[in-house]
């Protein structure tokens, strides 16, 4: 069996950003010379996730906007009542007792989930034809790594 | 290593529908001639799901229903007012300017997620006495392809 | 390759509960004697999860909390208002025909997800500094299983 282990640092201008990232998984399995396997796809980190859907702006600015009201921030207004509700009562989160502010940033780790596996089928990843591979930040503007690690024959 | 990949066209009767897909992925397995390893059960779409549950009627369609309150739809009108706070403002999803009217559907598939990967052990899916696997269609009655992947040894 | 399989009983005090098994994980892939490779971890039931995020106290309750609003219970009284639209109409599951009350456990396992995929670098998990692996339950005070599956070189 190969292996294949490479480590990404993400450094995003915005808090919360969707990072393209399906070429770099690529190359790692390119680089793997894997031809029959897997390729698991992580964020290191409990305030990111990784991703799989289309690359197209409407989706990806759609989402970033869902996820504020299903997993509303506290460090700005909430975006509508129903946002307030999901708010912890009676309106911050616990986790900011110790000075953090991105409780809702490990609720949307919940949400999208922090890492995905991809099949490997003939030394590409065997993805479908608008399957785009994200890094899905929610606390960003620092370095965070991600890991990609490709196994197979 | 061992390694095994089949495809399944799925064509869903209804827009949203559940299909129990295990015995397919058990099939899969004892095609693989897999002792020990996993199986990796994912969508190639971005508008669908798979999802390990109960094959319960009432789960089902309970687990539709709320998913259309919280990724709501805007092709027919939102359950009540909260699937209607959770609508992208004002109102309707920006993927639609393209002409789409799925937008929930990739919202859907955030929540459910695409793929799964399963432990085999013994040349068995090694599954808890209750849990089924499901495709999870959000947007059908057309074909859309499943893959299945199983490695080990 | 390698593989091993290790099982383990999961009995919590309270109905939900988040129980950390990262030490778990860790001695199943030391045993396993597997250096670079995978870990499976998953839950054998539909009503219980895998999360990995940061082992402090204020989050998992915080979580908790949402997820009761998010995925409403029946057995208890709803939340708040939001919590309550979230419900089935015209008010309780459809799953609870049946006798049973966890509804709202199995949109729990939907939003948390069964299992998760970990690295194995070098004989050792290869997670982020703060990322713990939990075990998520969400219908406890009984026995219930959980498998951990590690496979590579």
């Amino acid at each position: 069996m190969k292996s294949h282990t490479v480590y990404r640092t993400m450094t995003t201008e915005e808090r919360r950003e969707f990072v393209r990232i399906t070429e770099d998984v690529q190359q790692a399995v390119e680089d793997s010379e894997v031809a029959e396997g897997l390729a698991l796809v992580s964020a290191m980190h409990i305030t990111a996730g990784v991703w799989v859907n289309d690359d197209e702006p409407g989706i990806l600015e759609d989402t970033l906007e869902w996820l504020d009201k299903v997993a509303p921030p506290s460090w700005t207004d909430p975006a509508n009542d129903t946002a307030k509700s999901l708010l912890p009562d009676p309106g911050d989160y616990r986790h900011h007792r110790g000075g953090e502010d991105n409780g809702d940033a490990h609720l949307k780790n919940l949400l999208v989930h922090h890492q995905v596996v991809l099949p490997i089928t003939g030394g590409r990843l065997d993805l479908g034809p608008w399957q785009q591979v994200f890094y899905a930040e929610f606390d960003g503007r620092r370095e965070k790594r991600l890991v990609i690690k490709v196994i197979g024959d």
